[in-house]
């Protein structure tokens, strides 16, 4: 079965922007953990990777991390309460694609699986 | 000048589905109040109207509204907090697409302006 | 019986405080809108006002107005997106308490009843 | 120093209601992770431990775990997405009380640091 794949999507609403150069991975947990992706997220909040395509997803436990520590202090923001930001999910079924938008500010964050 | 648009895209985060079938309108708020737009969500999440291509976008102050009561309703979900929501903001520059992502769920929403 | 009120509470979520100093209004709507409440948000946060203790609430339909395009602008933060910002809502049990959090930026805002 | 102390507080936004019940721990995270905290929400949605009261909090990285798939499969919710749910931040100055609310559905969550 052809997966449907991830796409990570950050927008910065404290400034209202895209979070250009914010790096980002993504891994699967498991025993081992494996590392499917890393990147920095481009001009439009995107990360680009094959695994939005769904190369490389099974089914399991993923998690993303967001960088955002660095990103603020790249920015000038205050960066002293997040740093490292891990999102942790489970693909049961990998057909349908998956959208993770997340929105932050130096203190704090939401992340709604989107459609 | 070219307008980039509003694009207006929902997704009910409590059932983890587009707000597909839910009504809403776009207007344009002055002396005299403008309807610019009108219509169901999609399957899609999105609203699918020429105004996301930017027809009729004049710098001004706009207002979404969600008829989320309804759309609850017609879910089988609680619909005794939420009516129609209105989301009201202005726009200087209409070169750039608005994006107006809205996640909701019977009892409050997020709308942060994306990219 | 007595009605649980109605709390508000306002943090600027771009900068991590409390909106001190922010007009907020609450009004309920019928065929004659009726100004319950008006007042400046505390240092905590919150509107202190005895619609808190549930004076005046009855079943019906409320509005409450942030003012957050003029805090914005006393704040020096962009307010080219947001003005006056509408929360309308229906009480129809007026015994539980209702708390209104709301976090925002210059580019959104989220509310979700709180408990 | 006496410590400001962390308070959590955990609403499941698409019932409306605290997630009693949830179990959510604390840990600072260092060369040896330490527990300080492990509990279930209470009625009113928030943990009541001596760490609300500053009790065994020092400058560090912290991380809060939401139980929030065994929460969701005891209220018969989907349980699917979210399992165990990470919040890693970092606390550099003790003294200010830190008030973490938390608002998730079974497909993701919001957390803005509260004042």
């Amino acid at each position: 079965m052809r997966a449907g794949g991830i796409s990570i999507h950050c927008v910065d609403v404290a400034t209202g922007q895209p979070a250009r150069g914010m790096a980002v991975s993504l891994h699967r947990l498991s025993a081992d953990e494996v590392l499917l992706a890393v990147g920095l997220i481009g001009a439009n909040g995107q990360l680009d990777h094959p695994t939005v395509r769904g190369e490389g997803i099974i089914a399991g436990t993923y998690e993303v991390r967001f960088h955002i520590g660095d990103y603020l202090r790249a920015q000038g923001q205050f960066a002293g309460f997040l740093d490292v930001v891990p999102f942790r999910f489970v693909i049961e079924d990998i057909g349908p694609h998956l959208h993770l938008p997340m929105k932050f500010t130096p203190y704090g964050y939401a992340i709604f699986k989107g459609v």
